[in-house]
C-alpha cells in the first residue's frame, strides 16, 4: 500500500518525504515491495524528476538500507575517486595504490564492466588469484593494514540501490540525473569518506555524452556530498577517444602497472595526476594542487606507487610478482597489427565502438552473467589528430582466436575515421566543479 | 530488447508503431516481456499519453493476443452494453435477457467486484448453482440456442489486457483515458459485436467522477469502436447516488428479478429502457428509440423478459426457480431498520461510502481474491431529495451477524447526509455521446 501511495504521488508531480523514502527503500531491499511497482516508480521519477531534498533522502534512504564501513579509528583521511566510467579509463588501478602510498586511506569500491565501459573488478581479476570480493570484515582490516582495499559493492552495502541499479537498466530509467545521483553517492557514503573526487567523463563515449548534463549531475552529486558531510570535486575529462592505449582488462592492468612505474602514456598519467592532487588536497596532505602532484611524482619515481600495488595484490590473494613482471597476466593467443587503411588524419577514435569491439571479442559484458576473456582487447598508439600514411600501424588487436582478430578488426575499421582534415578533440581536462561553482580547469605551474 | 526499446521510445514522447505495439502484447501474454518492464511502460504510457493511432493500435494488440467470439454465423445482431461501474448498478442483469428476449444476441462479458463499486459476475454467483465460467465453446453455443450469454473474461480473451490490468492497479496507473479506453475495447471487440452501448458513470461514486473526463474517454472509446466496425454509443448517467434500491449482490439479482416484471424502482427502469433502447436501434430491429422503448416494456409486460432470464439461468446451471421465488436466493442471518438520525432533506447518499460499507460487511473485495459474502448489503428506500422525518425508516442493512449490523450502520450514518436544504442531485442520464458529437440527453415521447 505504500508503494502504491508513492508511485500515485511522484505520478502526479508530488514529493516523496524523507521518511517515506527510507520505508520504501529498506522494503525494497527486504523484497517486500515487487520490482514492477518499483519500475513504475522509477519511470514517475525519471519523467517528474526529484528535488534536492528528495534527492538527498533517497540517497539517505538507499544507505541505511544496508551496512557500511566504519573508519573513523584509522585516524587518517579516507578519499576515494569515481568515475563515470569509460573505455580505457583504467585510473582507478593506478590512483588507489598512489595515493594509498602517501598515507591516505582509500576504500575504493567499484563496479564491472556493463556495456561498453569497462569495470575495476573485472580488471583486477585478470590478475591471477586477485580477489574482489572482500567482505566489510576484511575490507576494514585491510584498510588498517595499508590503508587501502580495492573491491565490489558487497551484498550488504546499499542493497536497495544494488537492486534498483539492475532494474533501472532493465526499465530504461538509467539516465535521470537524481537517480544517477543518489546511486553514485549512495554506495560511496557507505565507503565513511571524509572526502571524494569524481571523474565526470564527457564526449561520445561517456555515459552522459552531453556537457551540459555532466555539469547537471556534477552540481547534485556535490551537494549531495556536501549534505552528507563528504566534500565531493568533479573533474570533467574527454571520452570522446579512449583513455591511454590500451583497452581490454588484463591489457590495462598491465598499463596500469607501467603507469605506476612512472611510464604510463601522457593523458593517462595527466588524469591520473589531476585527479590524485584533489585527493591530497581534500586529504589535507598538500597544501595545494601543485604541491600534490610534486608529491605523487615522486611516490611513483621512488617506487612507493608500485610497491604499494603490490602490498594491495598480495593481500587480496593475487599474484604480487606481476608488477615486476607483466607477462604472468592471461595473454590473448592471437594478435595482429591494424594498419590505416589510407593516409590523413585520425580524425576520430570512437570509443563505443572501441568498447563494443571488446564485448565481440569476449572481454566485455552485455548480461551480468557473462564469463569474461581477459586476454583480449585492443593497444591504440594512434592519437586523435595524428597524420598516418597508409599501412602504418595504428593498433594492435589482441584476440583469443582468428575469428576474435576478424571482428576486432571490423570494430578498429569503423571505430577509426580517417579524414583529410584533423578534427580537434575535447580537452583531456575541462572543467572542475565544486561547491563555489563550476571553473575551468587550469593546469597551474 | 523490444520492451526496453519501447519504453525509451514512450519515455521519451515518442511513438510506439502498430506491429509494436502487437509484437509486445503477444510477448507480454506469453510471459515473455518481465512485469517490471510492462510496469514502466505504462507508466510512461500514463505521463506521456497515447495518440489515437496508438489507443487504437494497443487495443488490436491486446484483443489479438488471444482468442475472440465468431458470431457471425448466429445471422443476427450482436449487441452489448458495457458500464464504467457502480454501486447498486445491476442494468446488466435486467438488460442482458431484456434484449435477447428481442432476437438481439448479447454475448456479455462481465467483470467481478473490486473496490467499492460490484460486480456482475458476483452477482449472478448468488444464484444457486449459477457458473459464469463459461468456456468461449460453451458461450458459442449458448448464444445460438438462447441468444445470450452471461460470463466471464476467459483467460483466452485479451490475455495481454488481463495482466496488463491486474499490473495497472498494482502501479498506479488506472486512470489514464487511454489505457481504460483499450482495456474496456479489447474485450467488448473480443465478443464479435455489431454494436455497444457504454453506461459511463459520473459523480462521486464513478470510477472517472468528472464530467468532462467522462467524455474525453466517451470519445476515445467511440473512436476505437468506429475504427474497428463496431458502431458505440455511449450514455453518461449519475453515479452520485446508488441506482435503484439494492446494494449488494443476492440483494441486486432480487431487484433486477423484479424489474425483468416492470416492478424494479424507477431510475433504474429508465436507465435499464435508455440504454436497451439504444442496443435495439444499433441492433437494426427497432426504428427509433421510442420505438425501441415500446417493444422492451412490451417484453417485460408479456413476461418474456423474465422467461428469458430463467433461460439463462438454466443454461448456465443455475436454478431458474428463482425468478419465481427470489427466497432461493442467500439470505442475510440479520437485518436491521436504518432510521434517520434527525429530520431535513436526504441531501447526499453517497456511493462510495455505501460500497465500501458492503466490503466491510463482507459483501466486496479488495484484493482478487477476497471470498464473497452473497447476502450482504443494504436496501435503500430514501432518495437525495427526499424529506425524512428523525427516526423514519431510509434503509435497511443485511449482515450475516451483528458486528456486521453494526458495521453496516456505520457505513450509513457516514453515507447519508440530512440537510435543511435539498441539494440537486445530477440528472440521472445527462449525456449522449456518438461518433457525431455530444448532445444533452432528451427523454423524447
Amino acid at each position: 500500500m505504500l508503494a502504491h501511495r508513492l508511485i500515485e504521488r511522484k505520478r502526479d508531480g508530488d514529493r516523496i518525504e524523507p521518511g517515506e523514502w527510507r520505508a520504501l527503500a529498506l522494503a525494497y531491499a527486504k523484497g517486500h515491495v515487487p520490482d514492477y511497482q518499483m519500475a513504475a516508480l522509477l519511470m514517475a521519477c525519471f519523467l517528474r524528476g526529484l528535488d534536492r531534498g528528495e534527492t538527498s533522502a533517497l540517497t539517505e534512504a538507499m544507505l541505511t538500507s544496508g551496512d557500511r564501513l566504519d573508519l573513523a579509528h584509522l585516524g587518517k583521511p579516507r578519499i576515494d575517486k569515481h568515475s563515470t566510467g569509460g573505455v580505457g579509463d583504467k585510473v582507478s588501478l593506478v590512483l588507489a595504490p598512489l595515493v594509498a602510498s602517501m598515507g591516505v586511506a582509500v576504500p575504493m569500491m567499484s563496479g564491472r564492466s556493463l556495456g561498453h565501459t569497462g569495470g575495476t573488478l573485472d580488471k583486477l581479476e585478470s590478475i591471477p588469484g586477485f580477489r574482489t570480493d572482500l567482505s566489510l570484515a576484511e575490507a576494514q582490516q585491510q584498510l588498517v593494514q595499508i590503508g587501502c582495499a580495492m573491491m565490489g559493492q558487497t551484498p550488504e552495502i546499499a542493497p536497495a540501490d544494488k537492486k534498483m541499479y539492475a532494474l533501472r537498466d532493465a526499465t530504461a530509467t538509467v539516465e535521470s540525473i537524481p537517480l544517477i545521483a543518489s546511486s553514485i553517492m549512495s554506495k560511496k557514503l557507505a565507503e565513511d569518506l571524509t572526502g571524494l573526487v569524481i571523474d565526470l567523463k564527457r564526449g561520445s563515449g561517456a555515459f552522459l555524452p552531453q556537457l551540459e548534463r555532466v555539469l547537471e549531475l556534477a552540481e547534485v552529486m556535490i551537494k549531495l556530498g556536501a549534505d552528507h558531510g563528504c566534500p565531493t570535486v568533479c573533474l570533467v575529462t574527454a571520452m570522446d577517444r579512449p583513455l591511454g592505449r590500451a583497452c581490454g582488462n588484463a591489457l590495462e592492468v598491465e598499463e596500469a602497472i607501467a603507469a605506476l612505474k612512472g611510464e604510463g602514456p601522457s593523458d593517462l598519467m595527466a588524469v591520473t595526476y589531476a585527479l590524485g592532487a584533489e585527493m591530497l588536497v581534500l586529504a589535507g596532505v598538500a597544501k595545494d594542487v601543485d604541491a600534490a602532484r610534486r608529491e605523487l611524482q615522486k611516490s611513483i619515481e621512488t617506487g612507493r606507487a608500485a610497491e604499494h600495488f603490490q602490498k594491495i595484490i598480495e593481500a587480496q590473494g593475487g599474484n604480487p610478482g606481476v608488477v615486476d613482471d607483466p607477462a604472468i597476466l592471461p595473454q590473448a593467443a592471437e594478435c595482429e597489427i591494424f594498419a590505416a587503411p589510407r593516409r590523413g588524419f585520425v580524425a576520430r577514435i570512437e570509443p563505443r565502438t572501441i568498447g563494443r569491439g571488446i564485448i565481440e571479442m569476449g572481454g566485455g559484458r552485455t548480461k551480468v552473467e557473462d564469463h569474461l576473456e581477459p586476454g583480449v582487447g585492443f593497444v591504440i598508439t594512434a592519437r586523435p589528430g595524428d597524420w598516418v600514411e597508409a599501412g602504418e600501424a595504428m593498433a594492435t588487436i589482441f584476440a583469443r582466436d582468428r575469428a576474435g582478430i576478424a571482428s576486432g578488426r571490423q570494430a578498429l575499421r569503423s571505430a577509426f575515421v580517417i579524414a583529410d582534415e584533423a578534427e580537434p578533440p575535447l580537452p583531456l581536462i575541462s572543467h572542475r566543479v565544486t561547491l563555489s561553482g563550476v571553473e575551468d580547469y587550469k593546469l597551474s605551474s
